[in-house]
């Protein structure tokens, strides 16, 4: 591609999906493994491409331009990486079809019926960071959607996954499914250019920081499903069981400390300040975890005798910034509230409404967490690490939506089709709509009881 | 609200949002009903502040600012206007509740339970045109669903919209649900000042042109939810059966022409021009309908014998962009073209994406319609009129959505929520992802059949 334009590219994109429409859906699990087939074809040169990328990368990390873990995510010669991304494509494959189903089917009179039936959604531009499988991983489940999609990886990427989206391609152009179904570009330019393209891009898709998100928002008319921060709590009620809380919050915070599903933020109810709170601090302190501590809480543990591990080291005074902050790391914001109604207005206002939990023994407080708390996922005795695409049980994620429109929370399949009304008369004359009203025909509205249109 | 501040207004409803999460369901009937009663008792104010919008409203038209169509809508004393808005308000609280429906519940490990629960979307953001009723609708279908709105009609009927709304706050005000959930504002500036405040708007619903919607789109960064122009057509197939063609084309033209839901364009299969296109031309042409007319299809009625009624008066020649244009009159777009393919082709590129239908007696032509047109609603030898909220079952409208993202197509009280994710564990320790992987506990899924959160 380069002479770019990025109205044929979108235009190209948005015909190569009109065209696939009228496919047999079985055409794209062939494509998935055409497209394995013309990967392994090309793996020595994509590696190549790939250490020339790493090389370039470690340039840049020298020269302080670039951080050690963005260099290990793009390195796909490292471990079993190239075979889990294709093994990845083959779990993709082996789902059930999100499109085609039913969910809403009606005999609106005799011999005329209504079906909505699940199908693509249309062209995605989808917008990533650095690990080059993503491309492979995208264009995967777009293609088992049935959505076109334009890709934009990282810039350290480009050599990586350029060729990546070539053998995809090649892999597409042995199938009915048109080449240019999957496309790749290269830079910021071009996805801007794309940003305008309304008529031809139906959703954009960024998996990166709020500030990466907030800025596609701001310069599109298009949908856009973001895939941001995550500022998860965890709030220890009053009624606590210790070892519940105990193992929650420790689990949520140190479990994997870089995901967006792990907790930032605890929130105490007064009245385990002296109970659960030492428990729970000693545990997180034996695990190295540094507590940022509101006034209450720091006094509390100040008390506690004998002195916990490591307390003068990792425990200091929090600042009002620290329950706004993703720390991403063995970092933890503690605050103390009144009541569970306090903790409830308090999350609304400084999470991210990714996934918060509470620890709790009543099923009052339970259910007006549940119900209060504005969150994607509000758990109850359970790590807010669980909010997860795979351990929700839908076999692979788009990513964690922090929107609420359309998919929110952890996106499957499911989260790239949207539905269509189908309907279809077999009286002898067709069906009109003047023949219904006062004194004429009055509609049924009969529930029929199908999974599929029977004349597709 | 004389001192308009649009952060206040839309923090107040983000609060009012959140403090009524907790309320039962219920309570939400009870508002409808209170809202009934004081509407009634402010029934005469409220139909004297109409008067005076009348008044104005008519000089406007006198000095040619303001077309009669739209005096008309503004009239909340004419006819049963005011008892049927007010029978509305009943029906939408006779609907099934449409929160708290689980659509997917699963046993990830013993004791540890996930649902995914229907909730309210938050605050809606609603702006609409002329009709004061709708504040009245919006207001109802808002409750229903549980969700906060703020409300801008059109600023002709802002005496009767502003003391609507004062009479459904003073319903309000009879609840358990705060007041300030349902807002009324009165200028364009307060909505450009909310379209910013993406921290507590959700959700903006314009309900007008192709051009406010955009004009929306482009200023925020809230999700937008748009129902703007209709621009649906019938193709009339190579195997169509002459009398239906004839019924569902002049039903979809000329049942209700000023509806989004009537058909603009006709699309002729040449095959069908000498057979078929005659008997439904006449059938037009004695309607009163124009048609605008490519050199086949008038070529072909100048050969028609006997010549058709009003064939000099009403046909002419079609102009590209006549194919672009929703006429809302009965006013009708032919063009011929040569096959099913090449009128997919035609309506994905020009059609709205509302509703298109086919006269066909094929299942194979009736199935790659449908398939490939890539419209909310896709209809076999039945007329576009019928993609409609009520004529689909649901009850109500909030209205028919030109987006593909959430909610498609006609919109009913399903359109209004979203949902998220709840979890329990009711194991003796709680929950935690450190206990699952390799060597370790293992994942269940096992579906759930519950419809409703057992703990809620």
């Amino acid at each position: 591609m380069s002479k770019f334009n990025a109205h044929d590219i979108a235009a190209a994109a948005k015909t190569a999906f009109q065209e696939a429409q009228t496919l047999p859906s079985t055409e794209r699990i062939v494509a998935l493994h055409e497209i394995l087939k013309s990967l392994n074809a090309s793996k020595t040169e994509i590696l190549l491409a790939n250490e020339e990328d790493m090389r370039a990368a470690e340039a840049e990390v020298k020269a302080g331009n670039m951080s050690e873990t963005l260099l290990k995510r793009l390195d796909l010669n490292r471990g079993d990486k190239w075979d889990s991304m294709l093994q990845g494509i083959l779990d993709v494959a082996a789902l059930p079809d999100p499109t085609g189903n039913v969910s809403y089917a009606s005999e609106l009179d005799d011999e005329l019926e209504l079906f909505r039936v699940a199908c693509p959604i249309g062209v995605l531009l989808v917008i990533f960071e650095a690990r080059p499988e993503v491309v492979v991983n995208i264009a995967s489940l777009a293609i088992k959607s049935g959505n076109a999609a334009i890709l934009k990886g990282g810039k350290e990427s480009n050599r990586t996954t350029s060729l990546l989206a070539k053998a995809i391609s090649a892999g597409l152009s042995k199938t009915l499914i048109p080449e240019l179904y999957i496309q790749a570009i290269q830079t910021r330019a071009e996805v801007s250019s794309l940003l305008q393209l309304d008529q031809f891009i139906d959703l954009v898709i960024p998996r990166g920081s709020n500030s990466l998100v907030k800025n596609i928002q701001n310069n599109t008319r298009i949908p856009v499903m973001g895939h941001a921060d995550g500022l998860c709590s965890v709030f220890i009620d009053e009624q606590a069981d210790v070892t519940k809380a105990v193992r929650v919050v420790l689990d949520s915070k140190t479990d994997y400390p870089a995901a967006c599903n792990a907790s930032e933020t605890l929130i105490l109810h007064e009245s385990v300040v002296h109970t659960v709170w030492p428990a729970v601090a000693k545990a997180l302190l034996e695990a190295n975890v540094q507590l940022l501590c509101d006034p209450a809480s720091l006094d509390a543990l100040k008390k506690v005798t004998p002195k916990p591990t490591n307390l003068t080291k990792l425990v200091s005074p929090s600042e009002p910034s620290s329950y706004n902050t993703e720390h991403l790391d063995l970092i933890l914001s503690v605050v103390v509230l009144p009541s569970i109604q306090s903790a409830i207005q308090f999350i609304n206002s400084h999470s991210s409404h990714h996934t918060d939990a509470i620890v709790t023994e009543s099923d009052i407080a339970a259910s007006t967490f549940c119900r209060g708390v504005d969150s994607a996922g509000t758990f109850v005795n359970a790590s807010t690490r669980f909010a997860d695409g795979f351990r929700y049980g839908f076999g692979t994620e788009v990513g964690i939506s922090n929107g609420r429109i359309h998919a929110r929370g952890p996106v499957g399949l499911d989260g790239l089709v949207t539905y269509k009304y189908m309907m279809r008369s077999k009286a002898p004359s067709g069906h009109i709509v003047g023949e219904f009203g006062t004194g004429k025909k009055q509609y049924k509205h009969k529930p029929i009881n199908v999974a599929s249109v029977p004349f597709l």
